[in-house]
């Protein structure tokens, strides 16, 4: 199969033979896979991944190994996605690691992570999960929907790791691609979402889909132009410099998410977050089902942020001009 | 009177008329100042801050402004010691600002902070504060203890920030004055208490209050050294380089209290907050009462802490001394 791998900072195309399956893990064929930030910081350098990038993707079971014909019908030729942590139980470690002793499967400690960790990703003709990992997508739910369970599933964390019903308002710094995703979610249990970007286009796209928005320019400045009092300040700049205008956004006693990953330092001062005492609170992966079930009910409408499907073949081109400015969303398609 | 202020990184000697006091206010001769890390930190340009500092201290009752006979009585002549904290009600400023309209007046908008910012502090022979600032001073407690309620608050802020009885094991950051008192308040609760630090004497020191220790170097190999599973840590090294060891040691979905503040940024990586999902706690002032009840129990002695007390004129050289390596609280008493 056609699969791309990170040498030397690029994207280099190879012929790779199909993964082998462990028992009660599934074959994908990837219809759609997503481009995100994190693909872009594993090119310069983060976590040092070698393999098959690629975390965010829909496609269809080609393959099931080690489970009984009326498992396998409930699988086989239908459209799934799937979480991107693998954990002790995929790999039969017995005994398990404290983490997925508590059912902390994203946490645990063995884990691989698809096209992050360890483990080749979806910018691929297939890729290979454990069944438990997989997803299967309703047919009200299209591809170009289905392919953003993913970051929307991480934008759903938020809701699972703090009680957003004891804000009015949060406001979300970035106005890329999560957070984009981020503010909608936000804004489907909140009456007030503000979204802080340097783009007048993205800002555009977020107030299409009811949120708020605030130019900033990036610079000390913005420091006297932005509201220093909100209770809820959500960071997904994806760039180092945007801790520092976060924690000036959030009020004393504030609650401060990061979803930010990037490779390398960040010189930071911590101090007003001892001062102001705020509560950050560092936010990955999330809740799958409750991504679909937004998605189902167009409470949440990613497909808007798509600028651009290239084929599969084109991979090294795709991700240099997902780094353009004004891009949004790319995707890659297997021919 | 005598007083020191700050001026080109040094503490100057300055005579000073005595504070006037607003309405409720009251006029403390000091009987002891205690020197924090704080104060050094305010000698290398820490909040720009040029008047007098000191924030740690006892003292008496000397003059009490605009209260009834009754009231006067209650303070005058008596030991105090004050939270540093000046806020709107203070002042007399209506309306109030919307933290104090909540109760959190250590967050009011408008204040002062007694040594630290706008508010001349304690290494003079008077200060003023509110009354509301003021807590008598058992006569159970010597000056010596009192002298500790300022930081000793500060560390039992963690109880009332976070529920630690859902904890059976903490790490502190550090062997330094704060970190010793955060350890022998956090040991009241847990029944585990570990701290990490480079100095054998200060280590030493936290095993006779019952306090687990653990030797580090301060650098890389740490990394290998230190458990990384720690469900609650207090990083209290006051160095730029703590936060990333307390991140390391604290396990995923943690919680990682932050308790020190330095002047200037510090390079973080911040991608294991958001892999990890720690939630780090900003935690600054406590609750004085809750630190004059432990003092009184005699649950925590802080007084083997004490290195040396220097007179109030030696000031320049007793903050220079406070930094010397195994120097732990110094303290200024005034003639």
């Amino acid at each position: 199969m056609l699969a791309f791998t990170v040498r030397d900072k690029k994207l280099v195309a190879r012929s790779k033979a199909l993964p082998k399956l462990r028992p009660r893990w599934a074959l994908v064929r990837v219809f759609l896979a997503g481009i995100c930030n994190t693909d872009v910081e594993i090119l310069r350098g983060y976590h040092a991944f070698r393999g098959v990038p690629g975390h965010e993707f829909v496609g269809e079971v080609a393959a099931v190994n080690g489970v009984s014909a009326k498992e396998k019908s409930k699988w086989l030729g239908n459209r799934v996605t799937g979480e991107i942590n693998v954990s002790c139980y995929a790999y039969g470690y017995r005994p398990v690691c404290a983490f997925c002793r508590r059912g902390l499967a994203t946490h645990c400690a063995r884990r691989t992570v698809l096209g992050i960790v360890n483990h080749d990703g979806a910018f691929a003709e297939y890729l290979a999960l454990p069944l438990e990992n997989l997803h299967l997508i309703p047919d009200s739910i299209s591809d170009e929907q289905a392919v953003f369970v993913e970051p929307l599933a991480a934008s759903c964390e938020i809701l699972d790791q703090i009680n957003v019903k004891q804000f009015r308002e949060a406001a979300v710094l970035g106005d890329g691609k999560l957070a984009q995703l981020i503010a909608r979610v936000l804004r489907t249990a909140l009456p007030s979402v503000v979204m802080y970007g340097k783009h007048k286009e993205k800002l555009r796209q977020a107030a299409v889909a009811g949120i708020n928005t605030q130019m900033v320019r990036g610079g000390a400045s913005d420091l006297k132009r932005v509201k220093d009092n909100f209770a809820l300040v959500v960071e997904a700049t994806g760039s180092p410099s945007g801790l520092a205008l976060a924690q000036h956004m959030t009020e004393p006693r504030g609650t401060l998410v990061l979803k930010s990953t990037f490779h390398g330092a960040a010189p930071v001062e911590t101090w007003p977050l001892v001062v102001k005492e705020i509560t950050l609170v560092g936010s990955r992966c999330g809740p799958f089902a409750k991504a679909i079930v937004l998605l189902r009910s167009k409470k949440v409408d990613p497909r808007p942020l798509i600028t651009h499907t290239f084929p599969l073949s084109k991979a090294p081109a795709a991700i240099q001009y997902a780094q353009q400015p004004g891009v949004m969303k790319i995707l890659l398609k297997p021919e």
